[in-house]
């Protein structure tokens, strides 16, 4: 059984894409991971500076090891530094799905 | 560019695997149109009878007309009324994603 986990992050003023982006560099860590079946990050349209960001993963488990690698580590900690507040996050259990591709 | 959409659905108490159900049932009818780049259902862990779906379209226009599909229309009517108030929707820009699998 898959997992998601679903995010909610709001930049500090102007700074929604710069967090974007370096949330994007993030999740690109985890391009060749097999654990990783997937993500998406948005940016809210009606919304100043609200990105979210789904991912899937195997297990909640392997999500917790893979963000533990240090590229990954440094990249989240400037996301914290241009955050407005911590991040809401929703762990779902996915119950369909068709590819998401970019 | 593509157009994502997430919602996030509340069910009446007890109501809310049959509305993930009838959700992956109703978009199961978008796994052979194109503009459907993708979708996942996902029920809520920590909350009772929430499901959440983001969608993926090549444009805003493509899903507001395959909505309009009579088997999408009953489906989404039989969702509705197991629905505990309307839906919250988001539109996001998407700015990075790997593919989402089920």
């Amino acid at each position: 059984m898959s997992t998601g986990l679903l995010f909610k992050m709001t930049a500090k003023p102007g700074s929604g894409k710069e967090l974007a982006h370096l949330l994007v560099e993030s999740s690109k860590l985890f391009d060749d991971n097999p654990d990783c079946l997937g993500y998406v990050v948005g940016e809210a349209n009606d919304v100043p500076d609200v990105v979210w960001v789904l991912e899937l993963w195997t297990t909640r488990q392997a999500h917790d090891d893979a963000i533990k690698a240090p590229g990954v580590q440094a990249l989240v900690g400037q996301a914290f530094q241009i955050m407005d507040g911590m991040p809401e996050q929703v762990e779902l259990t996915p119950v369909g799905a068709k590819a998401l591709l970019s």
